[in-house]
């Protein structure tokens, strides 16, 4: 195939083949204190991988798309495209035990082809999955047929087009540009996107808009949806299109239908988001709080007084003790670190990361203003060198996942939101039903948690959690784990995700989330904008629709 | 009938009985001179108003809503809640001329009897109509019956539940409740809703969130679909309720599904919304532009450099004169103030009104920025009497229209909104389109447009236009204007409403806002939720349906 593939990575893993970080031997003690020992955990090759037969694609699909030349067969191709960065996903695949792979991977080059292929799998009831950068964590390009024989995926990759309005500040973006490449072309117009998820390096402007994703700098420049003004969406049916007004009451927002719609109801084929100049300046650092509640309180403040730093995350006390363990800060030896805190009575503290971006005037100001009100909390400067440490190791976490999936752990993270009343109960609740589901599997575990999206009436909050995994029951083991902290999640009012999405995962909560009514409108839409079914089947929704 | 009914103010126009105001001799010329001279139009007496008689009302819809007591067929109740505030609906009520009259109006007084009334209207295929404020300017409250023979209005002044949670800085309010009702329950907690659209005395907050209503201070506190979190509303398919968390990721929003719905999916029973703390202080103040263009490259400062006021308006040239000629500015004469203007080069100027509130530092720091960026945009203040004298009148423009609609004027506004890149375009089309079809129709008229709603992106247009009135022809000559704009917005890419809603006016113009798969995705929601098609029928789709 022609086009471009996701042939720059790894395939077992996250992101490219730098080596993996390493433990310490403190972090590995702390393991085996915590969890056991655990066995290392060998991966297949490659061409180990069972793959089913690839059934033949109709002729008329393959010349929607462009002809052979835009379509791919290949094992590696199939492999490359058959699942996401979710842990199931990354355990089928190092374990070679792959349910099911893409009959073939097409590479259209803009919306016309994407169109035209959409028309054709629905007349030949092929299924199609839209596939960005592969990063779900959720299962959302995993390849489920449903009712149909044939499944391919649709890479993106080659929807690129860039179109910067800088009077009105917006960019009118093709789905397939990476987050770096996007922040590239908006570089050389001056402009940034702000838009810095943990996937940034890899995912794509499309996989943003249809999963809701959300930025580390989400204070600062607006969730993924929130920076979104227009998108244009094709589907089964034909183009749906939103105008890039700055803002319209012309009824229900088809914008907010498709955004979201995780390729469900057709693939994203344009996005246009608001941009802004880039910063000049950057500070970022580290504070300590007495304890995770003060730093919730800190945050509910700094966002309902409107000091809002653009980066602001608190981790709690498990997370800031095993962060500390695992690397010190940077700038200071753990010790010192540990005889600081002690002598500040901050020994239990929750670690607060605050990150100001902007004008140096501006930054300055707005940076006096919250750490006034992080002072006055009972919160104490850490400096800017573990706020620097945190920044530069920000988007490092999936690869000391790969570390640890290697040695043989279960490690998955998850991620919520509540109003400030319900947060602290929330965050109990899904902390409490982890614990107890690993406990009573036999493999208990460590939860830690931080919060890293803050609103004036609430927060969001990100739970990692790892134990000793059970081979040959990874995938049984998991799904216990996960329900119970779903169920909790459900239980507690919170939502089943923030901003990792539906998916595969969360699809059978989603009728705690929105209700009988609310499944039978989005039920209603997907019929009518995809009569056959052929747009991501087994996604968003429960069951097989 | 037991509940509260629109029965405290006027059936023939705008708000409460107080005198509408006089037109200064100076004012009266002006219009002699631009539009002709105009006949006073005589209004009927509501008892000469021939209604169609009132198809008697199943016995099961009756009990549905809680007995006889809750409803009304008497004349007056019927002809309150025949017309909202629209041109053609004041036109049809002055003239006795109602096309149509709900036959009974219901005030069930909890969701639970909404939601009983919708199974019960949709069982026996009454259509219902939801009326909050009557204050729609588009038709939105008007009694279509559509392939139904039976109509009721549903009216939910009795839905005024409220409970505030000052730790989330959230309020979940009932739909009944008016502007001012709401900010009195919010203000003995210290805390605002900050949304104050010129229909704030009488307007509703369901019908707020039904119509994505914007107020004044939208710049600062956000427009009303920024401002809610959560909303619940029944439907003749059961209750669908979204998630009070501050955000999520779990697919298309359903919230954003239901705001901007127009009662044509369901009734908002209950709206949760995002409060402030009361300002401490308020400061407002005029502004002088050199020019339309010039003032709108300030506001666009303004919002691209994060110094928005939290009110921020810009009139174009024609209405700062006709706003100086009918009023001056308060603490100005007249003459002085035109001598001042021409000392300073600003004859030919444009009026901006800013209004900053909040703490008295940051209304302070914040006006300091604000003003910097507006004199360095080639403005000049004109002090906060000016500003202070638009604050007092904010809400009175409505009882003005009264005035020029005795006299026998048409009098019309409507608004829309595009990227900063193409608003100038937007701006002259529509203007021309407006003066064109009223010069056409042998009525030369007067067009006026001010800025409003004022983003990083972009910003609304609002535009008020008044020609003579063609007495017999009134809705003929009134739809022909009206559609010549409406063609000329969607031609130069804005949208059609940006705040005042789609209701009857707009419908037929939804197929050019949303495209025809849009229009078919609204179609199988409205289907699905609403299989009988009885919620508020000729609303916001075009055709019947």
């Amino acid at each position: 195939v022609s086009g471009p593939l996701r042939r720059d990575g790894v395939w077992w893993g996250w992101g490219d083949d730098r080596p993996r970080p390493s433990l310490s031997e403190g972090a590995t003690a702390m393991l085996a204190e915590r969890i056991g020992t655990t066995e290392p955990a060998a991966r297949v090759e490659l061409g180990e991988i069972r793959l089913p037969p690839a059934a033949p694609l109709p002729d008329t699909v393959i010349a929607a798309v462009g002809g052979t030349a835009r379509v791919s067969t290949e094992p590696e191709d199939r492999i490359r495209h058959a699942a996401g960065s979710s842990y199931p996903d990354l355990i089928r695949l190092r374990n070679g035990m792959l349910e099911s792979a893409p009959d073939a991977v097409l590479a259209p080059d803009d919306a016309g082809a994407v169109a035209a292929v959409l028309e054709a799998c629905s007349r030949e009831r092929v299924a199609v999955v839209p596939f960005g950068g592969g990063t779900s964590v959720v299962g959302g390009v995993d390849p489920i047929r449903g009712e149909l024989e044939r499944l391919v995926s649709l890479d993106l990759s080659g929807l690129r087009s860039v179109a910067v309005d800088r009077r009105s500040l917006t960019a009118r973006l093709g789905p397939g540009l990476r987050g770096p490449e996007a922040e590239a072309v908006l570089a050389a117009a001056g402009m940034t996107l702000g838009h810095f998820p943990q996937s940034f390096c890899f995912a794509t402007i499309g996989g943003f808009a249809a999963t809701r994703s959300a930025g580390q700098a989400s204070s600062g420049y607006g969730r993924f949806d929130d920076l979104v003004t227009a998108v244009e969406m094709q589907t089964p049916r034909g183009e749906l299109a939103t105008l890039e007004t700055p803002h319209t009451a012309a009824g229900p927002s088809l914008r907010e239908l498709v955004v979201g719609s995780e390729g469900t109801l057709g693939v994203i084929t344009d996005v246009t988001v608001r941009v802004r100049p880039r910063p000049q300046r950057r500070r970022y650092e580290a504070w300590f709080a007495p304890g995770f509640e003060a730093g919730a309180d800190a945050l509910r403040t700094l966002a309902q007084e409107g000091a809002l730093p653009d980066v602001l995350r608190l981790s709690d006390r498990e997370e800031t003790r095993i962060a500390l363990a695992l690397s010190g800060l940077a700038g200071m030896r753990r010790s010192a670190l540990e005889r600081y805190l002690a002598l500040r009575r901050r020994s239990e503290g929750s670690m607060i990361v605050a990150g100001w971006e902007g004008g140096p005037e501006a930054v300055a100001r707005r940076r006096e203003v919250s750490a006034a009100l992080l002072r006055r909390s009972g919160a104490i400067p850490l400096g800017r060198g573990a706020g620097e440490s945190w920044e530069r190791a920000r988007f490092d976490g999936p690869y000391l996942r790969d570390t640890l999936l290697d040695r043989g752990l279960l490690v998955e993270t998850l991620e919520t939101s509540h109003t400030w009343s319900r947060l602290e109960e929330l965050y109990e609740a899904v902390g409490a039903a982890l614990r107890r589901s690993m406990e009573a599997a036999g493999t208990p575990g460590v939860v830690m948690c931080h919060v890293s999206h803050v609103y004036r009436d609430g927060a969001s909050l990100y739970f990692t959690f790892f134990c000793a995994r059970r081979p040959g029951d990874e995938i049984e083991q998991w799904r216990a784990v996960k329900s119970a902290a779903c169920d909790a999640i459900t239980s507690a009012g919170g939502t089943i995700t923030h901003h990792h999405a539906v998916g595969r995962d969360h699809a059978a909560w989603m009728p705690s989330e929105i209700g009988e009514v609310g499944i039978e409108a989005l039920r209603a839409v997907k019929e009518r904008l995809d009569p056959v079914g052929v747009m991501n089947p087994g996604k968003l929704l429960p069951g097989a629709i």
